[in-house]
């Protein structure tokens, strides 16, 4: 029997508005990176195209990527180009781009090598796929860096064990958690030496710093693009090189039985088409300001060092990850933070309050031993406020600062 | 070497636009159930929302489905009310939603029973995870109208040639070349008098009319939300009923062999996160929308049976699939229109660019042996327009009208 649908509620779903971020310094880490807002091209843009289906009006091949207006089909070589691999495909995710990947090279059973320091959505696409994995471990508190040396370790524990190589090695170029750049260079070599495939996920690196996917030895590349390439979500690129893009994206071959329909344009990995409408479009109109953006990463990281400075002068706060810092997503470790909170009658919740009463957002609400920020495109001004605001915070509540 | 990339392109990249829209009439197949630009309020929350995971700010849980603020908790429990299903995931596509449901239900080298009129991503979906497929059959020219007696028959073979149940058996509610619509209802009581798992593909009738899962006896539904819920792409929606949901919607039981990480929270088919950002706001600021607007799908059955009948006042026009027709989407044949296509300069081309002269796009370039249109959401003047001008345009070339 058919309940009955309450319209009541749809009020909730009436005017929805995010006003934070026009009047907040928002140093949220996942999405600093992402800010399509910030360039009035790329609102523009997705305004033109907002409606569903919008850049299908002249899809005369079937696929997104031979769209030839908008210049989809350009802009798959273009980025292609600009990232210096052979392939790209354009996503609905980061994730949803190396679950493909992970698709198309790893059967069932296989083994794979993953960094200890991936993102969780990478042990999802192994469970996925239905892939055993080993991981490379890391050093720890503090400075959770990676034993890159251990991928040929493992790899060839990998063999002994199963007889067979690993079906591809992994490599997070950047971690989430702690901001640590690795050297995907070296870990390619190593890689490349057993023959094994090599895929890097770019997700914190591919529009915001420059990236060549050939001179890191990447065989296959994963982006987030509504993390770090100003774009609107759901956003992601799966980028590959020969020896693997043919494999990657693979046509179809099925052929039904009784119609003898079949699909030879379509590549199996993408279902057909994967993302039409504004996002498509947010992405292209990102991309001449990220191809502007990237240059000036060197900025970027004096200004993430700076702010570990300010910060590390409040006792009990230090940078955790790679000294020294070399990324803009920065993890805190707060004890001095955390004992007020201990007292405090919002507990946790007090350090977001005082930092928002300050106008600064982005510390998850609730943490205050230790927490994650991204100081990425804010300007110097903006991080001198921002810093400010948790050196009053801590001399509010009478921790020493130096 | 990394080969030099030329900044020069990106002047493409730049004021993308797409003007049509805003002069002409759009019969566009595939894009009249998903014109977000048609309510100003999606427009405006998309805009609010327009930063990469701007969704995210107070993500406590980890988990799309279970932010509270902007309310993604309280829309997917109303969306699965408002279609009468149990469970509700967003998605980025209904062919992403379509693949979760496969691949959480079919094994390697299980058969699945599929309507033979399934939009092409069921079959690159059934490709994907290894399935075998086997077709329900349909009349052929020129009603193309599914045998759905057949689906009992299909799942005896099978169960006789593989010794096994078939793992699911599909329909598509509307089918995306002629806009048949079927008796789903009919067609679950047979699936379910074998157990067999009823999955029913709403890409053409979820946000356009009233569905409700139950009563139609589906187990699993998926819809695009881009294509029929007035909302941007890349959006669709995965339902499923107890009994299917805990399986579709299973959680991670991953754990890192050195770390120790796990991620408990995260579900498996939806990869942790599915649809973050303005594409997720657009579907909720729809839905208001949509809920009024499915109420007044008889007037839209009535459109798209004037428009039928306008046109076939052309000699060589045909309507074909059922009649009388019951959907939006209709496919003509249109012999009279090839035939002067055969000595027009410019070819199949000729049609689209008179109807264009004539305000009306949406018939693909190109296309004059048989063309496919949507009525949906026109008023009663633009159906006049568009009617009118296919028949001057057969005027113009001396086919006779009565």
């Amino acid at each position: 029997m058919r309940k009955m649908f309450d319209e009541g509620v749809l009020e909730r779903y009436r005017n929805l508005t995010r006003d934070v971020e026009e009047r907040m310094i928002n140093l949220h880490p996942i999405q600093s990176g992402g800010r399509a807002g910030d360039y009035p091209g790329v609102v523009q843009a997705i305004l033109r195209f907002v409606d569903g289906y919008s850049v299908c009006d002249f899809c005369l091949k079937g696929r997104l990527d031979l769209i030839e207006s908008p210049p989809l089909c350009d802009f798959h070589r273009d980025i292609a180009a600009f990232l210096d691999m052979d392939e790209a495909r354009l996503f609905p995710g980061c994730r949803q781009a190396q679950y493909a990947a992970f698709h198309a090279l790893v059967k069932p059973d296989d083994t794979i090598i993953v960094d200890s320091l991936a993102h969780y959505s990478t042990y999802l696409s192994a469970e996925r796929v239905g892939a055993r994995i080993v991981e490379v471990p890391h050093s720890g508190y503090p400075e959770y860096d990676l034993f890159i040396d251990a991928y040929a370790e493992r790899i060839e524990e990998v063999k002994k064990e199963t007889g067979k190589w690993p079906a591809l090695a992994f490599l997070t170029h950047v971690d989430y958690n702690y901001g640590n750049v690795f050297d995907a260079k070296s870990v390619g070599e190593v890689i490349h030496d057993y023959g094994v495939p090599f895929v890097l996920n770019g997700a914190y690196t591919i529009g915001r710093m420059p990236v060549s996917g050939k001179e890191l030895g990447a065989d296959v590349m994963t982006a987030s693009l509504h993390k770090s390439f100003a774009s609107p979500a759901p956003s992601g690129l799966l980028l590959a090189n020969e020896g693997y893009s043919d494999v990657i994206f693979r046509r179809s071959s099925i052929r039904g039985p009784w119609s003898g329909r079949n699909f030879e344009n379509k590549e199996i990995e993408t279902l057909g088409c994967t993302l039409p409408g504004c996002v498509a479009i947010g992405v292209m109109a990102a991309f001449p300001y990220v191809v502007e953006r990237v240059k000036h990463w060197d900025e970027e990281v004096k200004k993430a060092r700076y702010f570990i400075e300010q910060l590390e002068r409040i006792d009990g706060i230090k940078q955790l990850g790679q000294r020294p810092h070399r990324h803009d997503l920065i993890h805190f470790e707060s004890k001095s933070f955390f004992e007020v909170a201990q007292k405090h009658p919002r507990k946790g919740f007090f350090l977001y309050d005082e930092l928002k009463a300050r106008g600064v957002i982005g510390v998850q609400p609730g943490l205050s031993k230790s927490f994650k920020v991204s100081t990425y495109g804010k300007t110097w001004e903006q991080i001198k406020i921002a810093a400010e605001a948790f050196i009053e915070v801590a001399q509010k509540y009478n921790i020493p600062t130096h």
